[in-house]
């Protein structure tokens, strides 16, 4: 099998148009910052100078992990079970903050340990298999599999994209799968796992230590040099494999992809890896309190909108960035140019 | 005449039972980073474990400056009058996002040069003078002016709460005002006057140079060591002055006050020099993109929420960031807790 995506980069003709409908807004050149990059992004990505986001949603995916039972997390695997309960009755963060937005959420069990009785709309049951294998003894799944995940997040997308969603974000939940992206972002890049591994869901620095000798011991067992898709295959989970399909599909769809924190940018990561255009449809939501994600906002050279020290996952960086995003979208549709307003321009470029 | 604001900062005794409820929350400690610490804020200001946000108001003052005929600006001082107009036909930055989060909005001429005939229930018409002084040959207004701005500021803001609003902000328009607020940053601390001049609306580095040197040429005519009313009379803005006021009021009615930029900080100083306690009620949206705001935030020792590099002022910030309050106020009341959802907690906390 090989991937068959079809991403490109948005062409960036529309640009100097853009850029100049932002500059004859009725305020400084620039002072809207990064709001204007944003709005400049997305009116790129739509190829439009009156960029919408339309039917906004969060995907958020769901899976147990093998590695969680060495021992690696602060809180035992069937939270994972558990949350997904939670989400299930509208508990949780993601649920909170989506309603506030008006964001759409879709919770899918990809491999969750344990079965679930509910049948609702927006709860979707595909799941691979009941957690992942345990790194430390085998790769976390195998290529079949894997393939199957990124189908499936696929499919999510492109079903979502059909009912007229063009911004779409990406949670997941799943007990240990903070040591899968440390050891993604290990492999694809430079960086000693040392310094891709932090305290996750609250760690303490003994904990923080066991979980670096556990992802050692694993590590060695693999070779160097792996390509992105079989890193992926080795360190898994389910929940992250689907997360690539998903935004590889939501690029080639031309939708704007919100990535939310430490496991959603290794996921990104690997997407990147495999089609590099694919970033060009990202926007990063915030940066994560898990310290390594820094590392991989450098790696990939993007710069997020948020910085609040949040680390709870299931897209609730993603949802909470939305109304920024909004913002970008409405000061570019909505405030008057200079012209229309009868504004005086700067002295300095009526001079020019 | 003196000052008789009663302010007392939030009684501490419940921030054990807010946080414990922040904590049995259906996530990882701390996990949702600043979100956590404007909840907590936010249930002390208005001292309950349930706080809500209720009629969010931005109030804009608009006022011209004597110092602006003297070329300390990028822009002419007939801007201010226009974007009036603007405000009043909804085509500014404020008004987009006023609208975007449903956040009313009322304009104030505190001191436009030029009169408005527009008559809507939104714009106040309370101009104290048609610009303050050059305060490169006088004080910029009268303690009379000053004290005259503080009471309508003050009375514009108990209105507005007798009407229901718990949570305010206040924003500026003012050709000039970066002047002002540079002034006061360096009187009410020990920063060199250089430290504190920057780009206002955009000027490059010889208009800096130029505003320095006027700004300097203008400190040497008055004493060091004024107190914190006289450095306000001195280098003025009325709109400054009506948020000293407003700010003053809203504390002492424990409303939440949302804190914009680089001017809306200064006034922020002034407030917080005459009634230390008031900063306890006040949440600071965003750092600017001019760059002394950050040493006003580092003296006042306050983080501000977003960091996106903005630097338009008209309570910009404030608006863009209220759907995060909103966010912090709606998981402290809708999140399930641990014990309700049927969720372990962390092993860590099982142990202890």
């Amino acid at each position: 099998m090989s991937l068959s995506f079809t991403i490109s980069a948005p062409s960036l003709g529309l640009r100097p148009e853009l850029q100049q409908k932002i500059n004859q807004k009725t305020k400084p050149i620039g002072s809207l910052g990064r709001l204007e990059g944003v709005a400049l992004q997305i009116g790129l990505i739509q190829q439009t100078l009156s960029p919408t986001l339309k039917n906004p949603h969060i995907v958020v995916f769901a899976a147990d992990h093998g590695i969680a039972e060495s021992g690696v997390s602060q809180y035992p695997q069937e939270v994972t079970y558990q949350m997904v309960k939670n989400f299930l009755t509208s508990g949780a963060a993601i649920n909170t903050f989506c309603n506030q937005n008006k964001i759409q959420l879709t919770i899918v069990d990809v491999g969750v340990k344990g079965e679930f009785e509910e049948k609702q709309a927006n709860f979707l049951k595909l799941k691979i298999a009941h957690g992942t294998n345990n790194f430390l003894e085998k790769p976390a799944m195998t290529e079949k599999e894997c393939w199957k995940c990124i189908q499936q997040g696929s499919k999510i997308v492109e079903d979502i994209h059909q009912k007229g969603t063009n911004i779409i974000g990406f949670g997941e939940m799943g007990i240990g799968n903070t040591s899968s992206a440390s050891l993604i972002l290990h492999h694809l890049t430079s960086l000693k796992l040392v310094e891709c591994v932090g305290s996750g869901t609250g760690l303490d620095e003994k904990g923080i230590q066991k979980k670096l000798a556990l992802l050692k011991q694993a590590d060695r067992k693999y070779p160097k040099n792996m390509k992105p898709f079989e890193v992926l295959c080795t360190f898994g989970g389910f929940e992250i494999a689907h997360m690539v399909g998903a935004m590889l599909e939501a690029a080639q769809q031309n939708m704007v992809i919100l990535v939310d924190g430490f496991i959603a940018t290794s996921a990104a990561m690997i997407a990147h890896a495999l089609y590099p255009q694919s970033k060009e449809f990202m926007i990063f939501s915030h940066q994560s309190g898990e310290y390594a994600h820094i590392y991989m906002l450098e790696h990939l050279r993007v710069m997020p909108l948020l910085l609040l020290g949040m680390r709870l996952g299931e897209g609730t960086g993603c949802a909470i960035v939305y109304p920024l995003l909004e913002s970008a979208v409405s000061f570019l549709n909505n405030m008057t140019s200079f012209e229309t307003a009868g504004i005086s321009e700067s002295q300095k470029n009526k001079i020019n």
